[in-house]
């Protein structure tokens, strides 16, 4: 009732007494705010106004290789376009940025044990996020560690013996039936876990929902998939798949599993909002980083540069205290690991490569060496994007045909995988074992420097000490100033070669692969081979050339800066580079952005996600709102029919109907605000109807409580069918006053489009409402979504736009 | 004249047809985005309703102490209310944040040129900033260590000859001679620069432009006024002075000096825009952070954390560049001072407190240890924040009485540091000097742990060690492990309260002060107590316990998280100790929070200066966009006559105006867009009048270059009593249609407060338009601007929301 007081009120004088405004008469402001946070998302249901847009703009470009996966297929091909799902079209989330509602409600009526459930909920849901992704990473380490330790040694022990077609068969038979184990995971159990999941959780930070994305399934596969696929020896990091993992489990954390537990569900309707999500899958992004690399300050940073679209400063705060949990749980286990009870994972601090030890002076050819480092380093990095995209787009061809095929790639690359490990090492020579050796050679276990592969005794083969270990181990050496001279420049640049083309095809298959590990390494070994050139001029240790090489081959295939220097600096705690690593990331990134986006952002323009970027694009500024509006605009009145209601449900996708006061409600018609598809739905359910056209909006108000119209989580929402409506209920009315959010963000008609687009951005929008700019017409002309902003839409609506693209 | 085709379009229809919309129709929005990004500021100019505001709200909070200082004496104190300056209000910036005005204009008019100077000029600009902050960081090091070096050796060598008291007068008129340098410098040349200034940058990147905050002489004062202070032994940093020095400079070298520098002032035009201006100090901050603690990566999370107000992460590139540079820079000036050639400034590297050498294991003993270490840093930052403020508002009575009271002040406090400094070591006992000490004992140069001071040959003073000594001297020996047991704990306890209180009175006298130095001294001293009080049961090291107390006392004085945690990272070099500093931090900064706001916050506050903070108090909630609109609205028809405008601009001190376009330009009253103060100006001065009232926007347009309205700098702008316009003149029309912001963002005045602040604070608003619900009446409601925002101004026009605030 007292909305409407407020919205007849004849505010005709311009400048109308404000202090004579009774707040009462604002209560409802309040509570509609409530119902705008509690956006409930129907993630099954289909926008169909988009989709026929999409299925019109794939028929304008057909010109194949260029085009979004997502897009040349609309309905046939699956979100993860690369590895393939079940056929589930894009939707997106919108967030509306604004409070949680529980600050939102009526001062009189809020609790004061309320506010403590939630900030406590906040810090504990934070802490276990921190706990639980320390765990996995932790977990994921020693499992790694022992399962490809125990083949390694294998291998190693049958080398040994001089049988090397039983060394091979060993080796070979170990590789596929764990890549076979992780590709069946993945392709059959949660296809979404493929890949490194970091641009997914990107684009849901941005608002873009990719079905199952962050589901139980996929956080399953994903730690399993993701320790099967390192151990079989793919050229892929269990570093991206370790931020995927931490987003999932904040996900999981945050919505608390099922109805079934009681007391924590109940307190878990605070997080029912788009916000709290967002702010939980960024912690949770966050641990990923911090228990990948050991990293906490660069785990922050990277949410903060590389995973959020919004950032507040409260959230740095919330994911540095995540990640210092994350750091204090991992170095607890590893202290506990010093006493040997976790098998093969024994040494190791809280630095992973350290090359602290290692000399870092330098002088004036250094500088030269490393600005050549990276400018080399962006080339090499944006060609391999490059490479990557065209090879995803090959890969998808394969995995749209089935699961099987999707196995049958991963185990071909699997064998491709394996004979270049093994096979390769024979073409190095045998070096003699130094004199000097800090380690014993050649190795007997399964690290160390020197594989003795088939060479004589006292005598060591570089390529398989390289070759035939970990990952992990394998940069080791690489940074390890200790064998300056051990490695020949033959054995790397095959290694270079065979690596880089190696974490190419690898990436787009269906096993969890991160990026960063397959980049580090072939930038050490590219690194190592420029400081053996520069060798005679330079005065910095070849061992900190190769972590130079990392960074700018970092620089030049990820683009991102700050936290790149953070966590490589502690990864290898050696503060007196610093000023060597900004300048190679610097010009590797300036380099590599001359050619093409960061390897991120390509593969989600790739997958089509519909990601919203920061800033406008420069043909937006010739248009105004009320250009980009299209479609058939669905409104309502403030008391409607319910068959009114009914119809536009079933007949349209949208999301959010506006809201409109006609006489007798109002003198002239006036936008009340909008309504979401969800809340009208929960209404709709209620069956809170009259069989007049009369405001019943206070006793409906009574009848909820705002958690009703809370967002529930994925798959879970109200859906239309559920709701059976009779016949007589059809002609009856319902009020929609009570559910209508009365502040929606509007914007004039002659808005310029690119300022429009940016609003819409910073704030975060799902909806905005275009009105008129003159008088006498309809108080609303359109609505703007997120899809009314992709450069596709608009190019696609003003062609001629394109030339000036 | 294409403009008012389109604001004349019949858009009756709803859904009108977007593809047979004409894009030549919208050239206009471009244009008129181009007018808009220039806003002129007239930083002389007083918003006179603002001004009435204030007076009005002074007269209803007189509780004295409660109150902001500038509030209650709105005319006749200066804008640095606790030094004093030459009488000036606040004055707000608010930055439209919309694109560079060089890419806004039409992409047929666009000239490669003009892009590739303006990126090079950007890079160019970052590289200076980073360059000469660089520079006068090393300069500021090195004539501080000079200076205070030469001090301190002919006070030990007196003392050594056994003239106590010519010691003491040396000291004491050192010490006196360069307080009283100092405080003359800045009580007579540039009171702005007084104390921290990292206040007045927040502020200042907030929206906030305090007078002169950024002026030449501000910079001049700052940089040698540092020097002296700290040379004078004053408790104060060159910290937070440098982070001041950095905006300065980005200032300065941003608007390029004055006229006379022909080609580089033509290109400088490009960053005559708040945005641009706004990044060149944000890049400054960071840089000034990065040459003050020697820490890159610090620096720029600094600016991101502390600092910036709005951020895009092409900043944060930007921002790591510059601090690069610095890295860069400080090192190559470093390494040159090897060589012994920089006098006193002998040894050091890059890092600053190197504590890398001593071990970081811990158990849990240590862990509770670091717990009950954050809880009480938290208490004691708190109080130090709380005594910090009560000193402040004391000494601006003090201050506002003159120059000469201000020198005063500094002299007085100068003696009182002398007289403890000198007079409290007299209180510790003479320690015999350890056998196995690993520096000479006692020490005989400047530095050195060993101070003699009165004792016999053959012992040392602890408490000299610390107070006769740089800061930086003391902080090193507080952190070192090489001493662990020559602190008595007597001594340390006289010296943390010494300190803590000699820091809290020397920040309000009128010299520049950082309070990094003082809370990293104080809380390492703390620290040393905590360890020496945990010895028995700990495992670390006592001199990382004073790390761990710095970082406390830090955390709970200026309560940052991620930015203290690296930048103690970079000071220390102890990567193994993140863990526990960040667990120090958290704590700290909660338990402080529960008492009162950050150290800069509170400053913030108690100088007056309109703060946006980034969310909405619970009450706004409560009211409406149309509840904050206040005073008489002024809008111009589209064409206007001209008397009406200028006495519009003489008789308001609006700087922005609403145009409303009337029959016969348009059916109905219709709000064409925004005009602001400073374009109006430079038009009136052109004189482009017209007898009649008709559009002669066409041949305006073309006489004006878009960098005609570019924003000058402070002080530089046209006023309205540099035009003279005739009496004839002023009966002639003016038309305003080409220098309206035609795409203003409005908001309807039914939107709830909070959001219209969040939508304000987010994009960053000067002006946001209230237009109203209904149709029929006025097109306009009302302008919000920063301060109609301000809790003070909503709380005076509904007190009863008061109470639930």
């Amino acid at each position: 009732m007292s909305q409407f007081q407020l919205s007849m009120d004849p505010h005709d004088d311009v400048n109308h007494n404000v202090v004579n405004h009774n707040v009462v008469n604002h209560n409802v402001v309040n509570h509609n705010d409530d119902d705008e946070e509690n956006d409930i998302e129907n993630p099954g249901d289909l926008d169909f106004k988009e989709e026929e847009r999409w299925g019109s703009m794939s028929e304008r470009n057909m010109s194949s290789m260029k085009m979004p996966l997502l897009r040349k297929r609309t309905n046939t091909t699956s979100q993860i376009a690369v590895v393939g799902a079940n056929s589930c079209p894009i939707e997106s989330l919108d967030y509306e940025m604004i409070e949680n509602d529980l600050f939102k409600q009526d001062w009189r009526s809020r609790k004061r044990v309320q506010i403590f459930q939630y900030v406590f909920l906040k810090w504990g849901l934070a802490l276990l996020i921190g706990l639980a992704t320390g765990l996995v990473g932790f977990f994921n380490n020693i499992a790694v560690e022992n399962i490809s330790g125990f083949k390694l040694l294998l291998t190693n022990k049958l080398m040994l013996e001089g049988s090397f077609f039983k060394a091979f068969l060993a080796f070979a038979g170990c590789n596929i039936t764990f890549a076979a184990a992780a590709g069946v995971l993945c392709a059959y159990i949660a296809p979404a876990a493929a890949g490194s999941g970091i641009p997914e959780v990107k684009a849901y930070l941005n608002g873009v929902d990719a079905p199952s994305i962050l589901a139980p399934s996929t956080l399953f596969v994903k730690i399993f998939g993701s320790v099967f696929g390192v151990s079989a020896g793919f050229v892929v990091g269990k570093e991206g798949p370790m931020v995927h993992t931490g987003a999932c489990i904040a996900n999981l954390l945050g919505q608390g599993g099922s109805r079934k537990y009681g007391l924590t569900w109940n307190w878990l309707r605070y997080f029912k909002n788009d916000r709290d999500r967002r702010d939980l899958i960024t912690c949770g992004a966050a641990a990923g980083v911090a228990a990948a690399f050991r990293a906490p300050v660069g785990g922050v940073l990277f949410a903060l540069e590389e995973a959020a679209s919004w950032w507040r400063s409260a959230l740095l705060w919330r994911t540095f205290f995540t990640t210092a949990v994350v750091a204090i749980v991992l170095r607890g286990f590893i202290q506990y690991c010093w006493t040997g009870k976790c098998g093969l994972f024994g040494q190791g601090g809280l630095i992973m490569y350290d090359v602290s030890k290692e000399v870092s002076s330098y002088g004036g050819y250094d500088i030269l060496a490393v600005i050549f480092l990276g400018v080399v380093g962006g080339v090499l990095g944006a060609f391999y994007n490059y490479l990557i995209d065209k090879v995803l787009r090959t890969y998808s061809i394969i995995n749209e045909k089935g699961p099987s095929f999707r196995v049958l790639l991963v185990i071909v690359i699997s064998v491709l995988t394996t004979c270049c490990a093994f096979g390769l090492p024979w073409l190095a020579k045998c070096t003699p074992c130094p004199i000097d050796a800090g380690s014993k050679c050649p190795t007997v276990g399964e690290i160390g420097h020197y594989k003795r592969f088939q060479c004589p005794p006292g005598y060591y083969n570089d390529l398989a000490s390289l070759f035939l270990t970990t990952n992990d181990d394998a940069i080791r050496n690489l940074f390890s100033n200790a064998i300056i001279r051990e490695f020949q420049m033959s054995s790397l640049f095959i290694f270079f070669v065979a690596i880089y083309f190696l974490g190419i095809i690898t990436y787009g298959i269906a096993v969890p692969a991160g990026l960063f590990i397959p980049v580090i390494l072939g930038g050490s070994v590219y690194g190592r081979i420029v400081g053996r050139v520069f060798h005679s001029l330079s005065v910095l240790d070849t061992g900190l050339f190769s972590l130079l090489g990392a960074a700018s081959f970092l620089g030049g295939t990820m683009r991102m800066t700050v936290s790149l220097c953070v966590i490589l600096l502690e990864l290898t705690n050696n503060l007196l580079l610093l000023p060597l690593v900004m300048i190679v990331l610097l010009i590797s990134k300036t380099v590599a952005d001359c050619f093409n986006h960061g390897v991120y952002d390509q593969i989600l323009k790739l997958k089509g996600l519909p990601y919203l970027e920061a800033h406008a694009e420069a043909y937006m500024k010739h248009l105004v709102a009320g250009d980009a509006v299209s479609g058939p605009l669905v409104t309502f009145s403030g008391v409607e029919r319910v068959e009114t209601v009914v119809h536009a449900l079933q007949s349209t996708g949208h999301n959010g109907f506006p809201v409109i006061n006609e006489p007798p409600f109002s003198d002239t018609p006036e936008l009340c605000g909008l309504v979401l598809r969800s809340h009208l739905l929960v209404l709709l359910k209620a069956k809170y109807f009259s069989h007049d056209s009369r405001l019943s909006g206070r006793d409906i108000r009574k009848k909820f409580s705002p958690f009703d119209f809370a967002k529930p989580g994925t798959g879970k929402g109200l859906k239309l069918e559920d709701i059976t409506i009779t016949e007589e209920e059809m002609n009856m009315y319902i009020d929609l006053h009570p559910i209508t959010n009365a502040s929606p963000y509007t914007v004039l008609e002659t808005m310029s489009l690119a300022k429009a687009k940016i609003l819409f951005r910073q704030i975060g929008l799902r909806h905005m409402c275009v009105v008129p700019k003159s008088q006498g017409r309809s108080p609303i002309v359109g609505i703007l979504t997120r899809h009314d902003f992709m450069p596709e839409h608009i190019l696609g609506l003003y062609p001629h736009m394109r030339q000036h693209k």
